[in-house]
């Protein structure tokens, strides 16, 4: 249950109910918002005198809620705005990993040359193995923000684990939780107590359900500007590397009122399928694509097959502009 | 492995040569044709001396498979065309179910004043409860048949098991084989031996291999009128009907050369969603849409969630014009 | 709902009250039983008169429910029975396809120098490919005539599609219903007519719901020999071929009432998991096994890897009965 | 790659190669071991002179694969033995949260007075919710704690993140990482370091191969006491909880040199089936067993269907010790 309260209630007062309610609190809009489990049907007598307004819900699903909130929210990367009326589909390229200077310069003059703005790279590579590549670590972290700083691009990367999530909300736009790390509380919590966009990726095996449980985690604990992205789930169809679930995506702009990334690049696993798959998505009006692009895919330290080159890259944005047009969004 | 013989080897000889070498047997754009398992990865010294042409393969999707025919194979439904180089994107529509005449008559209506060509409405119903509405059987083929007559509209149901196939061969233009006959040799070798269009539905349980291997059972024996159909794979995602595999479809462009279909209304199964998937699945140029449109989706006697209205359907129309349109493509 | 008409109406009667209800009609130990959709909630009018008794249900799983019958129901198989309150695990064994005489007589040999009743082979095999062999056919079903002729033995073989399914009864002790044909009501229909008990393996992609829902159509025909038959998942997974779903074999056991075997060979798909496999489904209680064991299996035609030779299958038998005697069960 | 080195490198030498070299460095009964990716095929020249054995692998399964350690590795858990040539089982029982002190003591007294050892109790709940009972955190490892002391039980509890790792090595005798947390790098490399037994759990969405790659991470860090935990896999089967994979339990048996423990309570979901379940798991000899049980199921805090009571857990260790006997192997 969610609850608005009057605006006779000062925030001091809120929290302090909050805490007499075993309840989240949070301050929205100026509003005192108080949020309890969904087995709460009715506003507790303790709460009534100070409630404006309640919304009770069939599960856990409640800040991220279109019953709650209809309009989608409005996320800010940068100086780009998605979600609300905007009609943006924001295009984030880079590589899977930062892998130099060099590297990461070029793929930083790449999409300032096209116009974009965002650029991605990670830093700490959450392999399944300890002999693989594993990532600069604190030293890309360093480099992405150095191609911010040279270039304006925002910035964003992936928390492996709860160890270095300080670090990377110190140095990126926007934090990026991973697959495998969906439904770490260590990096959530964290993520809950700042204001930078935080995109949280589904989990391969997740259902939408626990998907947008875990934005809960961020949102009541304050943080608003949460990104959901979908990038495959792990299913008995192994010619490609997941399958991208966009009847989900549909669920998911149904019924919640968060932004929706989607990107095709690990759900396809193959550079060949890139294209089509993007067109897809952005037929569908979501809010945004995460896709790989590397100088030298072949040399590439990690998802060599997926990444698109640079030619490949620059004709898919064509594409996707035209396609983009044709549903009413803008590519940006 | 696929031979050609030499023109110089009659039809009679290499039938002949067929069942000495235990191969299958076509006639192709005049060519005789043998197709042995990819197991074998030499032309056997027995036919040599007739061979004008051969490929090997390394699994035995063999005719539908691009490394022997690069383009997509072109199919006839009624007087359009799809694949090849036609940039087709048919729109099939109707009701889930026939359920009566002036239900199958209204949707009849809808559909050619929209300019659309072909109907589907399914007849023999593969429900997984004897205690459900099982469709009616031949009194619907009739009433397709009296629509396509009426209406000059080609008609597409599908066939259930082997017992009926005959009569859906007789009264349809395009033989649908259901995503739970997939397997079913006893349909798949009927449709073998004629030359209408059969569209072959993936099982929700199946890879893309099996899918494809499915289609050789119709091509090795001799009717290359082949469509693939994806309608979506039964996952742990539950919140939707089924989850439609884009990344498959993104596969079986790349390495079959055989037109796709893709039935976003089976695997979302709900209307809701219906429309944004729809616009996907064109965006990737895909040779085909079948959507369930009923004149009232909530008396409908199967699968009343997901069927679009009239008008939802009409409007749908239009935003997938502008789609096709932007990839290149056009609704027919 | 299941209706248990008053003893004073015939047979006559009740099929007149069936057809007027739009109900299926049996008639079980003496007592004429009308069925109708799980939807209807009370005793229509019209049949209130003749009613003795009546079940509701919550959905479609009506005849096979605990609810319904609270014993598991007992199928004879040869002289062996199996379910009630035998506490039989019965050992199917033999090959996965009938290829000689010679084969499937040795097969037959192992079998009842072990004292085992009951021979397996396939006949007409559902390949995914129509470039593999095929089995026999009816010449293969010749074959296990003559083995029960000369040996005593029942025999179990899979009906492939509805095209053969009457050689298939007219051959066999008990039909096997195949996975990928389970839901083909061509074969259930038939299937329905007869009293032979009827062995209805799980569609890998198939739930436990829509399973059991197969029998009733069998079931809701006449024909109480119904056994179920689970042979593994297809999943994430493919490490081995597929996943043996024991938690849904304890939901089979907990929520209907028939008898239960597993096939560990297809689910495992490797000989080398085959006996701890096998030992796993004795422990729970199971009503049944089936085995594949071959003469020499690395020269079978089909499923090489996952059967067994004749000393592994020998040795197992020793530690399957160690295990049954264990739960209190024996195996015959 | 495992390299041994010669017993003339010193620990400090090896070290040192290990850094030149880009590898893991242990030591295991006296050897020094070098650990490199798998995709190294033949010992590096600068390595050659220091070389005694070498073992090469197809895949980064490298110290877990019984190509490289034939025997299973024996893991000490208190004063009990598995793995090895003992042949025990051992279970583990106790609730899925740990409530209260009383709560907890009555689960000791239980296990103690049947001869048990391992006390089991969450104290950070993995939940998919911000809205659901967190667990107790320290406070719960606390009161595991004093069960230890005044019980002489070992106790197990489960990391959730990397944020609290360091507590739960210090409390407890065995370090869980729970399916969910399975590829948190800040987990698996903290319990590296340690000698304490670690159990992992596979993700409900994890392959074996990725299974076994998480022990790499511990393995390869020094820490040779991993026990695998099968607890279920995310299937389209909804009617329980999860699907347990023991298809993947024989083979990690077959591949992998580590204990196996299984979850059947996770797993299934429903208390009906645990005990079934239970049995199977014995049967194929495996190394342990994680029993939930609870001295109230209906008012635990947390999966409240799933856990048995005191009397369905007393009744079970007396079959399970049955069917355990028939294989060989004892319940300790």
């Amino acid at each position: 249950m969610i609850i608005h309260l009057k605006s006779s209630v000062t925030a001091e007062a809120a929290a302090t109910l909050a805490t007499q309610s075993n309840a989240f609190h949070v301050i929205s809009e100026g509003v005192n918002v108080l949020i309890l489990g969904s087995g709460v049907k009715e506003v507790p007598a303790a709460l009534e005198n100070y409630t404006d307004n309640s919304w009770v819900f069939p599960n856990d699903m409640q800040l991220a809620s279109r019953k709650y909130r209809k309009e989608t929210r409005t996320v800010k990367i940068g100086n780009v705005e998605i979600g609300g009326d905007t009609h943006n589909t924001i295009l984030i390229g880079g590589p899977c990993s930062v892998e130099s200077e060099e590297q990461i310069r070029q793929s930083s003059e790449l999409l300032v040359g096209l116009g974009l703005t965002t650029l991605r790279g990670g830093c700490y590579k959450p392999r399944t193995s300890p002999y693989s590549f594993q990532g600069l670590g604190l030293e890309g972290l360093k480099l992405l923000a150095k191609m911010r700083e040279e270039y304006g691009l925002s910035v964003i990367t992936e928390a492996r684990d709860a160890t270095h999530i300080h670090e990377i909300i110190e140095y990126t736009d926007v934090i990026q939780v991973g697959a495998k790390a969906m439904y770490d509380q260590g990096i959530l919590r964290a993520c809950a107590k700042i204001n930078k966009p935080v995109l949280i990726k589904r989990g391969f095996g997740t259902t939408v359900q626990e998907f947008v449980q875990a934005a809960e985690f961020v949102l009541s604990g304050g943080n608003e500007n949460v990104i959901l992205c979908e990038r495959g789930l792990r299913t008995f169809e192994t010619a490609t590397r997941f399958t991208l679930d966009l009847c989900g995506v549909a669920w998911l702009k149904e019924y919640t009122n968060l932004p929706v990334i989607l990107d095709p690049s690990h759900a396809m696993g193959y550079a060949y399928g890139v294209p089509s798959l993007s067109k897809a998505c952005v037929a569908m009006g979501v809010d945004g694509l995460l896709i790989e692009v590397h100088p030298d895919p072949s040399v590439a330290k990690s998802d060599a097959s997926q990444q698109l080159n640079h030619q490949e890259f620059t004709e898919l944005l064509g594409q996707l502009r035209a396609v983009a047009a044709s549903v009413g969004y803008k590519i940006v």
